[in-house]
C-alpha cells in the first residue's frame, strides 16, 4: 500500500436516481474514517462545474447521522450537472483548471459518481492528471438507472427504478381493468437507446398484473405491426397495456413523436401544436385507429425518485460502491470504476469488480437480445431471473408524519 | 333488532381508489359472520350494470386469505362502472329491473360503495325500494379520493391518495433542483370540483419540499397573477414548483385545455368533461413566457392507485367503513351513509358518524375558503392539520419478491 496523503474531492453528475445519494454516503463515511490520510472530505457543489467555481462543501462538517440519512434521499443532494469536457488535445482549458483547483486544495482524492458520460469525465481527467505527473487517485462510481453502463452486471440506480415501475406497472394494470369498457393504455418509461427500465415492466406480467406488449429501443419499431398485435388482443379481451420505451424508433430512425402525423394535435391560443411525448402520440393514434378508450401514461421524473419505493439491495449496494471506490483508493488504485458481478451459486449475491475507466467510458450495454422475443414485442424469461433479486427488499427509509424523512446538510462551503 | 333474513349484495361503483377493496374485505369478513341472517353474499360484477345483468360473484366460495388480502389490492377487484340510473319518475325500467333481481335472489341487503354520484344512485334505489314495499336495507359505504362527500370528516381513499401525492411531491422537489440551471415543473393532480388532492401537496411543503404555489379549483384561476407570481419566484430562486388541480378555472368557467386550446372537450356519461393535459398546457404557456426549462408532470392513475404508497389509517378506516354498513343493516338501519367524524382532543381517533343517505346524494363537500391563503395560490395551516393524521400509517402490504401480493379471487358466478 503506497500511502497517499491528501484530500477528497466527491462529485455527483448526470441525471438523478434515487440512490445516488446512497453512493455519497458509502463515500463520505467511508472517507470520514481515515482521518490520518485523508485530511478534508469535499462535495463538488454541481459536479465539475462546482470544481471549476471552487464551489464546494466541507462534509467533515456534516452530522453523521445525517450523511446516514442519505442513504434514503432521492436525487443528488450536491447538485449535479451535465457538463461535457472537451478533449484535452483540443482544448485543455477546463484540465488546467481543475489542476490548479486540485493543487490548490491539495486533492489527491478524486471519485466521480454518474452515468456513461461523467465516466467519460472521470476517465478524461484521471488521463490528464496522469500526463500532469500530478499524483491523484481518480475512481468512478457507477450510476444509471438506465443499467446501461459497460462491464458492470447492473448498476446502482437501475433496481430502485425498475422496482417502482414494476409495482406501478402492477397497480395501473388493476386499475385499467375497473371498468365493463375496452381500455388501451400506454406505458412510457423511460430510456433513450437502452431497454432495461421499460423491460422491468415484464417482471409485472411476471406476476400477472403486466403488459401484453412490451417495445424496446433494441429493436426496431414497427408501428403497422404494433397495431394488428395491438387489435388481436383487444377483440380477445378488450384490454390492453402496452409499455414503451421513449427511445423506440423505427428501422428508418425515427421516433414515434416523428413518425406519427399530428395532423389533429391540439393547437395553443398562440397557434403551436402541442407535440406529446411517446406515450402521448401512441395513445393519439391507437384511439383513433382502434376507437377504443386510450389512455397514456408518462411515469416521467417519478421513476428516477421514486425513493419511497427503493429497493433496498440496491441502496446497499450503492452505499457499498461509494464505501469501495474510497478503499480501493486508499489500498493505492486509480483509473477504475467500481462494478459489480454476481457470485457464482443460484443465490443472488453481489461481488466488487474493478473495471478499468477506458473500459467504462462511452460503452452502451443493451439488454441482450436473446431475452427479446422474436416478435419484438416482449421480454422473456431472462430478464426476470436477472432483474428480480435486484429488486428483493424494502427501502427502510424512516418516515416522519408518514412521509419520508430526507437528510438535512449543512453544506458549509469551503 | 328486526330480523331480516336473506342475502347480501354489495357493488363498487365509480372510480378506483387504492383502498375500495379494503371496504369490499370489511363487507364480506363481517357478512360472512353472519350465517344465520344473511344466506348468500354476492358480490356485482360491475356495480349495478352487474346486478342489471344478473352477474354477481359468490363470496362464499373464496378463500377467506384472499379476501383479507383485498385490503391491499388497488382498484375494484369486483369491477365498476360508471351507470347513471334516470330519475324513477322519468324511467324507471331499471328500477323495475333491479326489483326483479332482488326478488329473484332474494337480496335483502344492498351495499353500495362509491362517491357523489354511487351515492345518488344508492339513495335512488333505496328510495325505489321503500316506496315498493320491498324490504331492503340499503347502505352507502363511501369511497372517493376527492373527499368530497358531505357529512363526513373525510372519505375513504382521499388518504391513501394524498400519501402518495404528498411523498411524489417531496421527491419531484428534490428531482427537480438537481441542476445549477434554472427550472419551473407543474405538477397536476385530479379533482375537478375540490381540491383536496392538490391540497395534499401542502404536506410536502411542510417538510420543506413542497410546491411554492398550489392553485384549486375553489379559486377562481387567473392565469396572469400566476405569471407574475412564478416569475417572482423564478427571479428570486432559479426553481419553482406549482400544483394545479386539473379542474381549476378562470373566473369566467374556462378550464385551463379550454383557455389555450380550443378544441371540444370529450364528455363522459354523467355529463363530466374529460379534463387532462392542464400541466402539458401550462408548462407550454410558461416556456414560452419565462424562457425557463419546464416540466409538466401528471400524477395520472398512479395517485388514485399506488396501494404500495397507502395509509394503513386509511385501509383500515375503510374496511372498517364496509364493516359496519353490515353490522348497522343487520341491527336494522337503512337508507344512510356509513360516514366519519373525529373524536374530541388533540390526538386522532375516527369515530363513526351515520349520515342519511338524502343528505349524501349530489352535494359536493370543497376544500375551505379558510384553508385557502387571500393570494388563492396556497394552502393554509388548517388543511396540514386536517390531513396530516389521516395519512400516518405505513401499509402492511405483503410482497413478494419485493412487489405487492394483490388478492386472487375465484370469482364464481351465480
Amino acid at each position: 500500500m503506497t500511502m497517499l496523503k491528501g484530500n477528497l474531492m466527491f462529485g455527483q453528475s448526470g441525471g438523478p436516481t434515487s440512490v445516488i445519494n446512497a453512493s455519497a454516503a458509502g463515500v463520505f463515511i467511508e472517507a470520514l474514517k481515515y482521518g490520518e490520510i485523508i485530511e478534508k472530505v469535499y462535495g463538488a457543489e454541481n459536479g465539475i462545474v462546482g470544481i471549476l467555481n471552487e464551489k464546494f462543501f466541507d462534509i467533515g462538517q456534516e452530522d453523521p447521522k445525517e450523511l446516514e440519512m442519505l442513504k434514503y434521499t432521492p436525487s443528488s443532494s450536491l447538485g449535479s450537472c451535465r457538463y461535457k469536457l472537451a478533449s484535452a488535445d483540443k482544448d485543455d482549458t477546463d484540465y488546467k483548471r481543475l489542476l490548479e483547483v486540485f493543487k490548490k486544495y491539495n486533492i489527491r482524492y478524486f471519485l466521480y459518481n454518474g452515468g456513461n458520460d461523467s465516466m467519460d469525465t472521470c476517465n478524461k481527467i484521471s488521463k490528464y492528471m496522469q500526463k500532469s505527473g500530478y499524483e491523484c487517485r481518480v475512481m468512478g462510481v457507477p450510476k444509471t438507472i438506465d443499467n446501461d453502463l459497460f462491464g458492470t452486471d447492473h448498476c446502482p440506480g437501475f433496481a430502485s427504478a425498475a422496482k417502482y415501475i414494476a409495482t406501478t406497472t402492477m397497480e395501473v394494470y388493476q386499475d385499467a381493468r375497473v371498468y365493463d369498457t375496452g381500455m388501451i393504455c400506454v406505458i412510457e418509461v423511460m430510456g433513450r437507446h437502452a431497454g432495461w427500465l421499460t423491460a422491468a415492466t415484464r417482471l409485472a406480467s411476471e406476476k400477472g398484473c403486466g403488459p401484453d406488449l412490451i417495445y424496446l429501443p433494441e429493436v426496431a419499431f414497427d408501428i403497422d405491426k404494433m397495431l394488428s398485435d395491438v387489435k388481436a388482443i383487444y377483440s380477445k379481451t378488450g384490454k390492453v397495456i402496452i409499455a414503451v420505451s421513449e427511445g423506440i424508433q423505427t428501422k428508418e430512425g425515427l421516433f414515434i413523436p416523428e413518425l406519427v402525423a399530428q395532423d389533429d394535435v391540439a393547437v395553443d391560443s398562440f397557434g403551436h401544436k402541442q407535440l406529446g411525448g411517446t406515450a402521448t402520440v401512441l395513445a393519439n393514434y391507437l384511439k383513433k385507429e382502434t376507437g377504443a378508450k386510450v389512455r397514456g401514461i408518462e411515469l416521467s421524473l417519478m421513476q428516477r425518485c421514486a425513493s419511497h419505493c427503493a429497493s433496498q439491495t440496491d441502496i446497499d449496494e450503492s452505499f457499498l460502491a461509494g464505501q469501495t471506490a474510497v478503499i480501493k483508493a486508499i489500498e493505492g488504485m486509480t483509473d477504475f470504476m467500481v462494478g459489480f458481478e454476481r457470485a457464482p451459486g443460484d443465490e443472488y449475491r453481489c461481488e466488487i469488480k474493478m473495471i478499468p475507466l477506458n473500459d467504462v467510458a462511452n460503452t452502451e450495454k443493451k439488454v441482450p437480445l436473446e431475452w427479446i422475443n422474436e416478435d419484438g414485442n416482449f421480454v422473456l424469461d431472462g430478464f426476470v431471473k436477472y432483474a428480480l433479486p435486484l429488486i428483493k427488499e424494502e427501502t427502510q427509509q424512516i418516515k416522519v408524519d408518514g412521509l419520508p424523512r430526507f437528510a438535512n446538510l449543512k453544506k458549509i462551503r469551503v
